[in-house]
């Protein structure tokens, strides 16, 4: 049973948040002539060396003192005795919590960013020696039209700035104070939390005490955040899983992120791929798993609560993790261009340029359409490419329309004027995609 | 396979967001002279008829006609022939499906903040009327300090808050167009997205056209807005399933809310309360859905992208209909407050009054709490309130401590004086929740 | 709210579970002398009336008779007056839409099992034909040896056989009547369960009225059950996708099961594989759901149990649906064994031979490895397979090695040799794939 | 990398189940005469030496040797040399790590069965004890009618009992040995997997090898078994803080399995409980987790795969400790039958006796539940209960019907007759409940 309730084996991971959060609260009640000033500086600089003891792995954590409050207050209480009993004044272990675990979330998703600015760099940076690379473009994994490397990389640095911005909004609602919240209904103390709250980096206080201990919204928008990053991952990873398979061959992945196999000598498996997109099953549990947890519990502090932490942890290190490697995963990639490329000629991704050079020169949309139907159909016949019928060929499915196929219509053909056409803003033109690639450099490395 | 294939069964709730867009679509396509001003006129009245038509009931769904757009276009050329096949320039089902969904849920964004500032002027309502009731605070569902129940009502009034935020900045995000995008590369043609944008009421348009068709962030993040709210909703829920049993007894429901038995005269069923409780499962199972959607999706548009729709509509139905429910239901229910009375007499919910009476009179406080402790016992012996101890008994608690317990214990025993003692920011004390509760009216009924 | 709490909308696809549920209630209630003979008659014809009514449409269904038991009843009181009010002796609510659901659940799993049967047929009809068909398998989507078609899509026969397993537990634990529980706690009348069950089919009685009323055990079972399938009918529908894709072409959608699209001539969508897969996310998302609103519940009946239904449903149509567009899918799709071939000649899969070859020749496995690998890179430098390899180049290679390369190398490199070895029990040996076929043969199609 | 790409932190929980499978393969490897006697005797002695260093904690974990396979190899190796290599025939990692986590899982369950045996059999002695103990039962939470305690925790037996049904289906299928299957396609070895199957107590051998490689149904369906384990668990604890709130007062949980409050002297909190309630969370997670995994895995094999043990491990541990804390803390719990009986003196839980008793005395029933619910408001009114109005009040209530109310309506109206009445099968009756004790006792206690 006391390994049941004890949460020390996760809540260890506290330590830092735990002391600081201490720390700023003894300095308070200091300030607030609640405890003594001589009472309050024991206080921090004992927590300053329990602090260095947890680091050095010199704490003996142990089930008996069941959460990491109990044990860095046990140990200050060897420190420094009797002050050490004024620490916990005006608050208790439902608001310390609440104030670690925010703490914690706080740290984590700036780390979470960083990870996220490194990768989408990763991603400009291969885009960029791929300014000029043509793949098909695909939709029900069907070659569809031909885009531009880089446009298609740059999809997912789109994704991540969204989840940046996710991660903004959410890091803003986790940074509110619940220290001072007490068990549940406040303190007859004279706290001032929003001096606490600007010690350690928090940018507002809790309003309602009830709500303070009660309330894990924040760490459910960060599962919310985690969960989708590591579902844009596993699109990624998909990607890079079929890119890097033989019957696409577009990539091929540097050893460090694929693994040999003991029994067949010629496969390069693309092994971390296939990590970043399993792991999005246990980043979407831990988010389910906490909801759960969540649903129909009454006010305010429950027990049940103290799972809150394990999925939070869990996932933040899947998808940290996750990045770290798929940014130089992706910095390390070698593209085969020229499969790439015969991928284009190959897939007839220029009938859709056909039919708007027949719709272009006065064809009626669906006419045009069908004409370039029965071209594709005559090319699969031949087993050769749009661009390889012959001019008698686009004569005859000609017929009847006023259309004259000359050299412009091979010219319209031609994957990269495909690629140019597509100009409207947003599009895989060249010129749009540099421009896009110019201010991503901008955006991701502000100084230059 | 056809009705397997077809979405418009469900879709054709998107027709207003349909024609909406294609008419702002049409527009620019005449303002940018791609297509003849007339014809933009014609497809513009032409689909105003048929959205009359739909309204009236009068369009006949089929599902040979796979999808909503497929009708509209279909009915359109039936009304203005030749013209209609303009309309579709420039742009393709990927991007208009993605257009008219973000269109619905930016609209269905703005009922349910409305629903949630009701719900929130429902708790306000029923907080003011109580904003001197006291009733015993809770943790682990064990009686712990008297609390205002006004004081627990704005609890959930903050939670609402964050979730209108949370939705705010969902809806933000929403609020990219991604119209022009065309199959996946963007288009040829002049388009102008932003003025479509602005014309639609979005804030900004797509930069990236494999992202703008691929990209359903904005579903999940609106079905994880849904799923927090409906979660916070289970919590109150079961908080009214609790508080209306025969045990609690703080509340009655109005009839309305409530439902008898057939076979057991005597019974008052929480139906709704219990309903908006279960249906926390629904939404929470739409948002894993379409995580599960979206996993390993490669780029650009898959058809299993068709399955972002009904998740999205279910749970936005559900949440609205919980939350039109539960205001009324929290408007019309009745508080017993002579039975909230008697549970904070009967808990010992003033033992923490009673240690912090002897710590504030030099007791340490571990010594404190353990006199309260033993008062505790021997109440329970003599079956009464700490309050009704006698003299006799508080000084044979104190023997051997430096207090002198006189007529000042007893009056700090009293539950008011409890409440008002928690004067900390945030706490429960009258004057704090009377200030929590007019700047909640002045923010949910700014003009008064 | 009448239309909150009204589940009418939903329950009423319970009608013919709950009519024949009523008969056999009102038979036993007469057998046992509760009710008269005569009212048992009347009802029961009287239910018939009003089945055959339903089923004609002429049910005006109301959102003011909250669910089907109440429409059923009050359309019987209509048509047969007085005695209606007896068939609902000694039972309730409670129990009566526990005993539809599981009847439902009874009648879904006996189609459920056939569909799946069906679709194991057409998996088999399919392995068949392709009994010689050699393709490459796969691990990390990489080529790994060569494998029989047949013996891969055998693999999701023998998926489907678990599946069947599961449903045949799961329907047995179903199918256990709850009719007679009452609201909770029994009836004093003197009742016979055990006729009722035998007269509606299932296999067993309650023995305990608390939980015949709150168990929905069986529910949640069968939603794993269903969600279980669609997973690997998605594993399925993503071969699909990815074989059907120009770079793998390995197979051709009949036009009945992949769509063209409106700009890109040259498309063939593999659309109904795509929503299959796709369609795993709601099924998923069900059993989340359920399992939600079970959570926490306490005994006996709640109301949040209404929850039950709409998950149950929606997931076995889904489940239904994908088998039945499943079955003819394969059945019908052409395989370009041609194209496979070269697949399988292409990727090295006959690294594996070589290094046994040697292996067998008493080469110490990790050398024989690594010479294995050597080959695979000369051959990827010369552009050619490792049968094109010259003798030179293999004398080259086992220098030093106490091996002699003759023709019987070559011979082993072959992919049907390779196959061929596989004799192992369960191995893709052609023999071993001939067995199973006929064993499958026997179990799918008992009568020959 | 090489952190993500390990997974021994994890699967080194697997190493008795590794060294098992690898001995018996040696043996069979021996007896087939692929490897000589001497090899495999070498083999198995070695293997053994390595699972006492393991057991004793002397083998050093490093991520560098990826798995517990290499782990266990490299050892072996050192221990007796170049023999090491042969272990690895017929067989790759693939169908190595299945046959683990496969025999992991059998063992686990077992343990899994004993742990639900003896949590029944607390329930058990605790109905034994409260075999006359009568409280209210609720539906909607609301008191209904009057049940015997032991009733109820019966209801909580009957949901173990198909828990353990379920499992021994799911360990049945789980009960399939894959080893043989080599990496995807099956060997060239005489292998003779039945053997292996026989040896290590599995029940069968795979049919297919690439299904054997890419199937872990095993580990989803034990996944779900566990997660309705939890569920129920979650309700019973539920009621269990329900049943402990001051509110309801039933039970008093022993201090073992309750904590104080720091703050609150008075406090008891039903820890335990409530983290029983809250840990169904992590154990659903790590269901819809590995759903997510399989969700569009092509066959056979990949590294996705890898994500299965620790959501299996963790449900595991999870439920396990659950009905290790449940057992004991039903065990030691004191029930309050006097409150017990006061709740069901007071909720009017006798109305249905008396609509009941009218009915049976001819008042059509409709009638007689009007009557009941006028009594109940008169009793409501009066502030008594239906046994305390007067001859007087029932005369008058009765007035106009032929009924008259004489001394056995107010015997009819206790509670014990109440349950008496309960007659039916699985009914609350007493000598129904005994009989249902007994046959428990006999099920769970079969040697007496």
């Amino acid at each position: 049973m006391e390994r049941f309730n004890a949460s020390i084996s996760v809540d260890q991971r506290l330590c830092l948040q735990d002391i600081r959060g201490s720390q700023a609260h003894a300095a308070m009640l200091a300030r607030q002539g609640v405890i003594p000033a001589a009472d309050a500086e024991a206080i921090i600089k004992g927590l300053e060396q329990v602090l260095s003891e947890i680091q050095a792995g010199e704490m003996a954590w142990t089930d008996s003192l069941e959460d990491i409050h109990t044990h860095v207050e046990a140990r200050l209480k060897e420190l420094i005795g009797e002050p050490a009993g004024r620490l916990h004044t005006g608050r208790s272990r439902n608001d310390q919590v609440a104030t670690d675990l925010r703490l914690w979330v706080m740290q984590a998703g700036r780390e979470l960013d960083t990870a996220l600015r490194d990768y989408q760099r990763s991603l400009v940076g291969l885009a960029q020696d791929h300014a000029e690379t043509i793949m098909p473009g695909y939709t029900h994994l069907q070659r569809a039209q031909p885009v531009l490397l880089a446009h298609h990389l740059l999809a997912y640095v789109e994704m991540a700035w969204r989840d940046r911005a996710r991660l903004a909004d959410c890091l803003g609602r986790a940074a509110v104070l619940p220290l001072g919240a007490a068990a549940l209904a406040g303190t007859s103390f004279d706290l001032d939390p929003a001096s606490v709250a600007q010690d350690l980096g928090f940018q507002g206080v809790f309003a309602n005490s009830l709500d303070a201990v009660s309330d894990r919204d924040f760490a459910l928008e960060f599962l919310f955040v985690l969960s989708l990053i590591q579902v844009h991952l596993s699109r990624l990873a998909e990607e890079l899983v079929l890119w890097s398979s033989q019957e696409f061959g577009f990539i091929t992945l540097s050893d460090a992120f694929a693994t040999g196999s003991s029994i067949m000598p010629q496969k390069k498996n693309p092994d971390a791929a296939e990590l970043v997109r399993g792991k999005s099953g246990r980043v979407v549990g831990g988010l389910v798993g906490l909801l759960v947890v969540l649903k129909a519990l009454p006010l305010a502090y429950n027990k049940d609560l103290q799972e809150d932490k394990e999925p939070v942890f869990d996932a933040f290190d899947t998808v940290l993790d996750s990045l770290l490697v798929m940014a130089p995963m992706l910095a390390s990639l070698h593209v085969d261009q020229a499969r790439m490329g015969r991928a284009v000629e190959e897939g007839f991704l220029n009938a859709t340029e056909l039919a708007d050079f027949l719709a272009a020169r006065g064809v009626p949309f669906r006419q045009a359409h069908e004409v370039a139907g029965q071209a594709v159909r005559l090319a699969e016949e031949r087993a050769c490419a749009l661009q390889d019928l012959s001019d008698e060929d686009y004569a005859a499915l000609c017929q009847g329309l006023e259309v004259e196929p000359g050299p412009e219509l091979k010219q319209a053909l031609e994957p990269r004027r495909a690629v140019d056409r597509r100009t409207s803003p947003g599009g895989t033109a060249r010129p749009n995609v540099k421009k896009a690639l110019k201010e991503a450099r901008k955006r991701l490395w502000p100084e230059g």
